[in-house]
């Protein structure tokens, strides 16, 4: 059975869903999209999701063909094609299809595709910890913008692929930035810390609610410009990102952080991020009831 | 009557040619591309475009799809389905079609696609000079790879169209790079200078033939890091591409260039550049007597 996808205005089979090649998404990765977890069928943080997809679409000046409402119906209606309960979506809008020319088209409709997936809660595995290398940030200067032209990005995460690690963490002329696909945190002495936004990363759905969980909490959380060498001392470091939440990081480099396992803040705030979820959930099962 | 394009192994209308929402072209920008000047139905110099496809391949690790003389084949084929004469080409493979992860896909057949327009002479438009605005290079920092993710190019591009300007000419910490979609040369007291080849600029096909043209003739022609500052004292200022050929610019952020039309050294560059295509269509016509 095929998953369906949305695809401008039509529910089709994903085996079924084509774009021209003349689309801009294809010609010139010209595009952004996001990526939203949905528990019980409900899409979760969505109004942030889509104040950062009005975001990125104003960053490269696409206007948004979809209202929030409509964003909202089509995406509720492609989870329940696909079974609801828990799922992560995908969406993605083009600049459309146009005769291949660097200037935007005129009177062209934006290409909008969506598809969503069964997901499981983050494995045993990523849970245990994690391990990374260090990377120069080799990106573009608009990394706030959640731009489908994700090639450094992917050049990168292979990287770290290729050296038996899961994610590239990045720095930009000695200053950490981000993973290749998260958000990082630095932890040292009860402190939790996280790079400030700024157009050098992106402004991660899952990185602000971790901030919001420590100030809820009173939990001392700086959002600070973070020197690499910094990792050398930490005493705990996570990245983070929609659908696999809060992830520690065991090894960076090969070198071990703190004890080689999950640390102590990082089990306290991994326990605020669940029971959290664990509320959205409760809450919107009332909603429906 | 729509054109003819090449899509993995077949040849048919562009209205038709369809790739999947999963290509990793769409939804990563993962894929290079070469635009080829065709002359006379013949391919111009097409072992340098050869060899540069091979060097964007390689530099993403993508095992170029088809041998060199599978690619003229293709091409020659398609260029002949569109009638022949002078044509450009376009041409683009990305990482194929695979479940949506940033990691590379194992034993995932290339996208491979290509397409080709009659091409007229460069404008008398353009070959009376250009406007230019100058903008910060935001670009990421393999630029020596012809990547399909251009939004960078795109969104700098635009910023020139919407100042009625044709180009944005770059600059990285006050150094001069490219154009968004050109090479850039700036000319002083008869001394033609162009930035040195780095992973900070595409090693344009036009651009070396400009540098060949320089040498065959005894012009002096430096390779060296430009300064933007240069840009106010320039004689002449050009752009190159493979498409637009030598585009003398003769306005950059509303100034002036020389005395505001192109000047001596492009003249004299712009005649050896037209002799030497002359010389190749007749060659070539030559060989198919």
């Amino acid at each position: 059975m095929s998953d369906i996808v949305y695809l401008n205005g039509e529910y089709v089979a994903a085996v079924d869903a084509k774009v021209s090649v003349l689309d801009r998404g294809f010609v010139f990765g010209d595009g952004v999209y996001e990526v939203i977890p949905v528990y019980n069928g409900h899409l979760f943080r969505m109004d942030y999701h889509l104040q950062r997809l009005n975001n990125s679409l104003d960053g490269i000046r696409i206007v948004n063909p979809l209202t929030d409402s409509q964003w909202c119906d089509i995406l509720g209606t492609l989870v329940e094609h696909n079974g609801g309960g828990d799922q992560s979506i995908y969406l993605q809008v083009t600049r459309g299809v146009a005769p291949r020319d660097h200037c935007f088209p005129e009177n062209t409709p934006a290409t909008i595709f969506a598809m969503s997936h069964p997901m499981s809660e983050p494995s045993a595995e990523l849970q245990a910890g994690i391990k990374t290398i260090v990377v120069e940030d080799i990106r573009w200067k608009l990394c706030n913008i959640k731009a489908i032209a994700l090639l450094p990005n992917i050049l990168l995460r292979q990287q770290a692929i290729d050296a038996q690690a899961t994610e590239a963490l990045m720095h930009r002329n000695g200053l950490l930035t981000e993973g290749s696909a998260s958000n990082l945190f630095v932890i040292k002495d009860g402190v939790i810390a996280t790079p400030p936004k700024s157009n050098l990363l992106l402004p991660g759905i899952t990185r602000d609610l971790v901030v919001e969980l420590c100030e809820n909490h009173q939990l001392p959380c700086e959002q600070r410009d973070i020197q690499l060498k910094e990792l050398d001392s930490a005493d705990e470091v996570w990245v983070t990102s929609s659908t696999k939440e809060i992830v520690p990081v065991i090894e960076i480099d090969g070198r071990i952080i703190g004890n080689g396992s999950p640390g102590p803040v990082w089990q306290q705030l991994i326990a605020l991020y669940r029971e959290y979820k664990t509320r959205f959930r409760e809450e919107r099962f009332n909603d429906r009831t």
